[in-house]
């Protein structure tokens, strides 16, 4: 199910690059704070194996692929799955990772590992550099291709919010979470306290509250001349909101059905303060095989690496529900038949 | 002046992709062995200020752009101008650099600085990720695009002499050189000591005589599922040599006329031992309004960061070669309006 029009926005997927940026912070090392890995250190570990397996179907960097605390597979599978169906190109890019991809090739971004944001700020010689570097790669990309921009970076929805409020949006309470009992108020806290002694102006103010991922989202978006779509749930509308301000740019963002039906958050609402257009996908994984995918249906992880856009891009190319569900099984059975 | 016919081997540039694959060995340190770079040590930091220069007209990693001893520029020059022309999508991939681009975004394939082949091998199990890195990339690389792959990598001649002895062919005193004054005697000398105690096997004799870079170039040939050309001069024998070797693919090879007409080597006698086919390119750099660039007409520089690759792509999609010439005489005074 496809919510929304692509065509309406200018988006088509018969020529397209999905790249997935990865990237970590040490918001990630917050306990309770996400369930992108199954012990807050292994968060750190999430997004190079989210990338060794989109590409290639295993993981080098860990033993597995990354699963929430309670085993739910890491949504690179929707991704996997739906992308295998299509003829776009899927590329992989860097950006501040505490770990990166051992198997891979990527493009390197530079910057630096984001911060614990109550604390400390990342150097803003190196964000700006980052930002340089973001639009270069945007400006190099295909034009005649429909860009997907796709993110794994645990914590960042944390980081997104205090994005968000620091640009003077009202983010609190509203972002969208991997875990279906939504730590609101943690998240909460950590953001109040990144938000005293903001430095006034812009690039200080991402410097100090942002993540390395959300800016490099923004800087290629930027750059790039063609159509693009950011591939996600609420953090895209903080990359989104950063593109607007920076520069003065507007985006189209592709999410999950999981997102919008999320209670504990308030995706459209904050889409449309931002100015960005939002469509959505829907594989219903109820349908599914297995236990593992069905989790996705009552609220357990909703999206991540761009799985939203896949499935997007997989039905806008003609696939049926029915054969993107059936590819999301079999990669799920070639998950188990490997542990 | 196109020599040879693009169409007749399959090559079209009305949609490619140019990747400038990048490294270092430390064969470059040997003094006399290339002039690749204004002294010895400064050949290690040519690959990235090429790869700088071709992305965004200026480097960081160094001042100015690359040159030889006597101040001739880089032939990334008349890649950039040539390139500048057409439509194609410019990327750089780094595999066992010693310096990496600063102010650009690049693919990171891993690898390892090439040695000084006399003395050191590379690890084979690093060669192995390399060349499974560069397989998977031309995996990911747009089929529907022609893909130019280039090189920058200083003594490249002298490790692609030593690779195509190790294989078997008889490439002493054949291959080409930056310098109007090939030292073959000294690189002969080099490689009869590389090919001392040689692995009896594939692997392992690449790991002792070749380059990270020839080595990236066979892989990211191999893994490409459309039509692929190497851009360079004898070095792209040794690439191609290698591309048959370990993957039984044949390739197409797009060089300058600098290098046909070299006297001192012999292209086209070991392209055809090798089973590649040949195409040329030509700018009448007479014609150009700077010294700098007419040096070329006598037998300096000849070749490099896939000048003659984009020369024929550029030629190829319709641009007169004045027009070609023109642009690069617009280069080189931006060069000497930024020194």
């Amino acid at each position: 199910m496809i919510i929304g029009n692509p065509k309406e926005v200018g988006l088509n997927f018969d020529r397209f690059n999905f790249l997935l940026v990865i990237g970590t912070t040490d918001v990630s090392l917050i306990p309770g704070i996400t369930v992108a890995g199954a012990t807050p250190e292994l968060t750190h570990f999430t997004p190079a194996a989210d990338a060794e397996y989109l590409v290639k179907g295993r993981c080098e960097v860990i033993r597995g692929v990354p699963v929430t605390p309670n085993g739910i597979p890491t949504p690179a599978l929707l991704t996997r799955a739906s992308l295998s169906l299509t003829k776009g190109i899927v590329g992989v890019a860097v950006s501040g990772a505490r770990v990166k991809p051992r198997s891979i090739p990527f493009i390197d971004l530079g910057g630096e590992p984001g911060k614990d944001i109550r604390k400390y700020s990342m150097d803003r010689q190196v964000v700006r550099q980052l930002l340089d570097k973001a639009v270069t790669l945007g400006e190099a990309m295909d034009v005649g291709s429909t860009l997907i921009l796709a993110e794994s970076i645990p914590g960042g929805t944390t980081t997104a919010m205090a994005t968000l409020a620091a640009l003077g949006y009202n983010s609190l309470g509203r972002m969208s979470s991997t875990s279906p009992q939504n730590p609101k108020s943690l998240k909460e806290g950590v953001v109040r306290l990144a938000l005293r002694d903001l430095p006034q102006d812009t690039l200080g103010k991402l410097a100090k509250v942002s993540d390395p991922v959300l800016l490099a989202l923004a800087g290629i978006a930027a750059g790039f001349k063609g159509k693009s779509v950011l591939a996600g749930g609420t953090q895209m509308v903080a990359a989104a909101a950063v593109l607007k301000e920076l520069f003065g740019k507007r985006a189209v963002i592709a999410t999950t059905k999981w997102i919008l039906d999320d209670k504990s958050a308030d995706m459209l609402g904050l889409a449309s303060e931002v100015g960005v257009e939002v469509l959505a996908s829907h594989v219903d994984l109820n349908r599914s095989r297995y236990e593992g995918l069905k989790f996705y249906e009552r609220g357990y992880v909703k999206e991540g690496v761009g799985a939203g856009g896949a499935m997007l891009a997989a039905l806008s190319s003609g696939f049926k529900e029915e054969e993107v569900l059936n590819r999301m099984d079999q990669e799920y059975e070639l998950l188990i038949a490997k542990s």
